[in-house]
């Protein structure tokens, strides 16, 4: 990755039109403000905004051919992201592009493909305040932990609660406690052949979690560590042709 | 699972229709071999056999609600397995029923719905003969090695090499040694959501592979080990509601 | 493990012999409460109550001889097990033994020796209500929670943190909830070796954890997943000899 | 990391003594052949060599204190390291200094202590030529095989095999294949605490393993891989006092 790493900031943005509240917090919208935080970090090369009501939905062949990293997010029109979209996004991971699930990107199409499972989790309706959560770091020897504190705490979220459908993750690196009395495996790492994958629960579109200095932190760590890995030139990753016989 | 263990046998069938050598082999079928085994084992309570030829393939509601523990056989025929019975066999392992995926199954639609990844592999042209494999327990405290030796040698099979496009199992049990060069994550292990999955290579329809009595111990360990866990009575297993507000 | 499983409960016993609130709410202590609950379970054949105090502090090797699973709680005297019997422990979980380990027992040698981790932890002092946790399943395919509702409440107890200094679990069961804002890994799976291990957070002994069903049945259930696997006669679990030269 | 890595090479150095093979294939030592090589790749700050002759065993908390991560070999003389030495090693692992524990190294005390297990391994006596070693990549998205190819191909080793008694890797990036049969889990990565720990198996005295270019870029990948995480100012990393009651 020594010429910087190319991300894509998937955002649905949907909220950012309707929602007035929203509006008032991240005027840039939620992608917006992520990809203004993440353009001046250093090693980022290039940080491209795509939109749902992009052409392609934002996800062309053109684009993925120049993301090593995608952050998503999503939340309202999952079903609207075509199938052909996101199986193309969940093979780019599979070759090796890393990608970013936020919050309620959760339910997204290409996260519960790369699970295999139905990500369904426990939330509760939240009021304007929402309700206090902390981020507590159960693995402090992983890089996406890098220059935090043993936990983030954010006064007004929404809870997202245990069971979390999902497969076991390789590494748990975050674990959520929320004031009404849940817990939740907040920030997960997987292996996917040759991708990586991190979910990071922080971001409902109500309240100003992206403005978090922490929160974005753990963003940008994870960019650096899903940035994906080049093995050597003629790797074939998967598309095999049977060996010859042995004598 | 005090009342033993419902087993359904769930087997393509097209070889032992189309080939001498797999008719010879196995006289009851691949899929009648291994029912046959299982159903004088202790703790089995039941053992149906499924064919694709069978009506809703093998895989009707009906079916499944009687079915704890599935085992899978495929080669041929993935894509005719339709998708809407593919999805049924995916919701009831995320549900809690088993499923043990045995050799070339790695590409039917169940088992790649729930890795999430193409689960491509190495393979060789065999000839009359095959070559010879070995595969190395390397969990020695996992249920699925009971009885067995240090090692199974299985004088003919196909090679399946690395990399296997799967994600990093939950338990790795065996480690498969082939003549030509090659190794292979040969026993693998995931909890997905309520349900376990268990993949083992040995199987290849041209060779005697189910009348290997460690192969066959293996199977049955493995089906014993993926039997459902019962939660108490009504845990929700992923279909919440949301929860009210916080005061 | 048709003949039934040997259980060996394993309890320091001083807080017994000092602590009124502990006699009263223990008659029997810690350890016979757990002996007296796991001997008219299904499927164990014996329970043995050591002590500290007992010759050879109870872990004798003829002791170790009949012990398929060890249950081990300690507080106050870990310095006080010698190292050779700790490490006598550790050998024989190495070499099939199961291993509960309860509560403080996180300190105790032979886990810290079997970790190769501090096990450090936060705590908090409590008063004479201590506080709720909170023990949500995390992994409902995990035969350790058959039977369980999706958490277990406590309304009073001592509060344990993360950072918690183990390596990451293979299996991790529970996730704890804590009224005062933390969260912890509250029960973890380990295979070391031949041996299962697994941590287990309740059990102050200032409060009736161990009068709790659920609590209770985690322990039962944690001893059947805990007995040890046999491979066959002959398998040398370790002990090896370089092989002869290939010619 | 920006100042670059601090790298300690430990080398035993009593097969360089004694062995003219050993001197003859590595004139520099194996330790001083490693160093060599690290010293000249892009982001190490310094390497400083250490041999078990040194004043302190070259493991003083001075070094220490100037060690990001430090690679390990040892053989012949794991008992001449002092439990005080090893346990200093140990402690600064699980604070966050990386440890790259390379080929007989499997055996040495911090390693040992590290892994809680025994660590034993298969091993054949090897004429001569030793026997051919594939190392398969099955890990393609780990950090640690970034430039390689499939597998890296040793024409002559010696053979370690597997049941190898050491806790299931956090990830598994490579597995062996052998000649004569075995096969090995030949590069396996820890997080323990805040330290991570590489195992690689290459590396016998009488072989010139160093001087192949794909096992060298290894160990400068995991070099990379281990250097510290450095979490923000104030945290505590294990060294807890109780917290306040709850009102």
């Amino acid at each position: 990755m020594s010429q910087g790493i190319r991300v894509t900031v998937w955002n649905e943005g949907i909220h950012e039109k309707e929602m007035p509240r929203c509006q008032e917090i991240y005027p840039l919208g939620m992608g917006g403000t992520i990809a203004s935080y993440l353009e001046k970090q250093p090693g980022i090369a290039s940080v491209h905004c795509s939109l749902l009501d992009d052409p392609d939905q934002g996800l062309s062949e053109e684009i993925l051919d120049n993301t090593d990293v995608m952050t998503w997010w999503g939340h309202k029109a999952h079903d609207q992201v075509t199938d052909e979209n996101a199986r193309r996004v969940q093979e780019r991971v599979l070759k090796g592009m890393g990608l970013i699930v936020l919050h309620s990107g959760h339910y997204s199409k290409p996260f519960t493909s790369l699970m295999g499972t139905r990500c369904n989790l426990k939330w509760r309706e939240h009021g304007e305040h929402g309700e206090k959560e902390r981020l507590w770091v159960v693995d402090p020897a992983h890089p996406i932990v890098e220059g935090l504190p043993e936990y983030i705490e954010l006064p007004s979220t929404e809870m997202y609660g245990e069971p979390f459908g999902i497969p076991q993750p390789d590494q748990l690196v975050f674990i959520s406690w929320f004031q009404g009395g849940e817990v939740f495996r907040s920030g997960c790492c997987w292996h996917k052949e040759a991708g990586r994958v991190f979910y990071f629960k922080p971001g409902h579109e109500s309240f100003p979690i992206y403005h978090n200095e922490h929160v974005m932190k753990v963003i940008y760590n994870a960019v650096k560590w899903a940035a994906p890995v080049r093995m050597a030139r003629g790797y074939t990753q998967g598309n095999y042709q049977p060996l010859e016989q042995l004598d």
